[in-house]
């Protein structure tokens, strides 16, 4: 068996949502599912999560299929993690309607000693204390990045500080970036951050994109505009599990690289939201990725080509 | 006397402006104002708009500073147009306190003959009934911006649409774009306008910056970051006028160049929010703008320099 080189931790969910078009039941969602899938079409990555004796046996064929390691995933009696919620108007906003947190409850990251050498370790948004607790069972990881959100900020706020001391990307969204430093202005909420101790700050704008910061750059990323977005649901997570795979399968983590990921992220994460669940990037080429990637860097290019 | 190569039309301005920090009274504004000071670092720019008799002389002054040609300049017995408004915490929306008219209100735009033979023209936010007058008096101009506002998609509809058929370029922002089609998506609705005559679609997005749409093309334009922005009137303003000074200062209308214009509106629109009126454009070097452009660049750039 091969050794990993990106470890993904993060929720398994079974997810309810409905948008102002539809709405579907059971569907594979959690940070984990769609960083995993969105990573593999640069690199295989092994999954660490822990799911309850309902999870269906498809969602695991289907994380087979995107060449996930299942070494990490636990199987607990009781309920999968599930989360019910509705988009308004527009999918600008999103309520949630119900979360189940079944066996996540009490879920304790234990990673195979096969995953302990990979070079890149991706920690989904979670409870900090278990962000800190996949890091202390990894030797020595070339490039860390945590995601994390509103609820974290406001519980476990210490917990989280010692998590950012010790990744090199911290990635949150606009208002998440305010909440925790205080400061309205992106720069220098970016900039209080960085103090805390990554070298990078990714925040994530949606639909308006995303910006990557260090001490002394900024680069800015734009989404791939899109005509028809079926269901964000997991947008940010198919864009990190992608900005990984494209790290590991470079075995980098320089500037440059970190750019060229987020071009990647933004493209598999704009296939991920033209359909539920994990639908879109089932069915997903790496030609079509290829396309896209052209088209993004087109867009983005001073001069037309 | 040389002819000027680009012609602007729109408001002259008496602004009271207040942010969550500042109160300032009696500001010289309005988007002519704004639009032939952001083009002057590029190319000096021929105004066609009016004034009261209470225009102050330091404004008509300021004028020259930027180069512009006041021939087209008209001076009427009353109040200049005026505008009181109110910024909301975080800059993000504001109030219109108060308008007036005064001499703007029977403002019948007259182009001297020097000014007739100018390539580029850009069509500043007013009723389009005049920038059809404009447009009538123009020869043959080689590319023409027009910008709008809601309340011209609300009461004016079949004159914008008539001069939205005649221009090269429309500009408006996000909230217009689907107001005046009905389509939510941006993409949609850029689409859509296209259909109405115009080789180009701008669209504004304020802080997120702008995306430029054709038939076969779209670019991506971010907005300079800035920390500190103090008083954002006029952004969209310096933005169209400094894009029309370089297109006009190459004599070009071509896709690359409108890209690389639209970066030079950025940068330019970026220093003119960082005080009020056009006290920055004022002090404003051609090499902060070619700094700025260089960092720009280089924060859209995929590969770090």
């Amino acid at each position: 068996m091969t050794q990993p080189k990106l470890v993904i931790v993060g929720s398994i969910g079974i997810d309810h949502i409905e948008t102002p078009s539809e709405k579907k039941e059971n569907l594979l969602g959690g940070s984990a599912s769609y960083a995993c899938a969105a990573a593999s079409f640069f690199t295989p990555s092994a999954m660490v999560g822990v799911v309850g004796d309902d999870f269906p046996a498809e969602f695991l064929e289907l994380y087979q299929k995107f060449s996930v390691d299942l070494e990490g995933l636990q199987k607990r009696k009781g309920r999968t993690f599930s989360w019910s919620g509705v988009y308004e108007e527009n999918m600008d906003n999103r309520e949630t309607l119900e979360t189940v947190l079944g066996v996540f409850e009490n879920f304790e990251p234990v990673l195979p000693e096969s995953y302990q050498d990979a070079t890149h370790v991706f920690l989904g948004n979670m409870a900090p204390e278990l962000q800190l607790l996949v890091l202390e069972q990894m030797h020595d990881p070339m490039f860390v990045m945590a995601d994390t959100m509103d609820l974290w900020i406001n519980i476990a706020r210490e917990k989280l500080l010692e998590v950012i001391g010790k990744v090199h990307m911290l990635t949150l969204n606009e208002s998440e970036a305010r909440l925790l430093t205080g400061a309205h202005n992106l720069v220098d909420a970016a900039h209080e951050l960085l103090k805390l101790g990554p070298v990078y700050v990714l925040v994530k704008k949606g639909e308006h994109g995303s910006m990557l910061f260090s001490q002394t750059h900024t680069y800015i990323q734009p989404a791939y505009p899109l005509r028809a977005v079926q269901d964000p649901t997991g947008a940010g997570d198919c864009f990190a599990g992608a900005l990984m795979g494209w790290l590991a399968s470079k075995n980098a983590c320089s500037a440059t690289e970190i750019r060229q990921a987020m071009v990647r992220g933004s493209v598999v994460a704009s296939f991920g939201v033209e359909a539920f669940s994990l639908d879109r990037l089932a069915a997903l080429t790496p030609e079509e990725i290829r396309e896209r990637t052209q088209d993004l860097l087109a867009m983005m290019s001073p001069e037309e080509t």
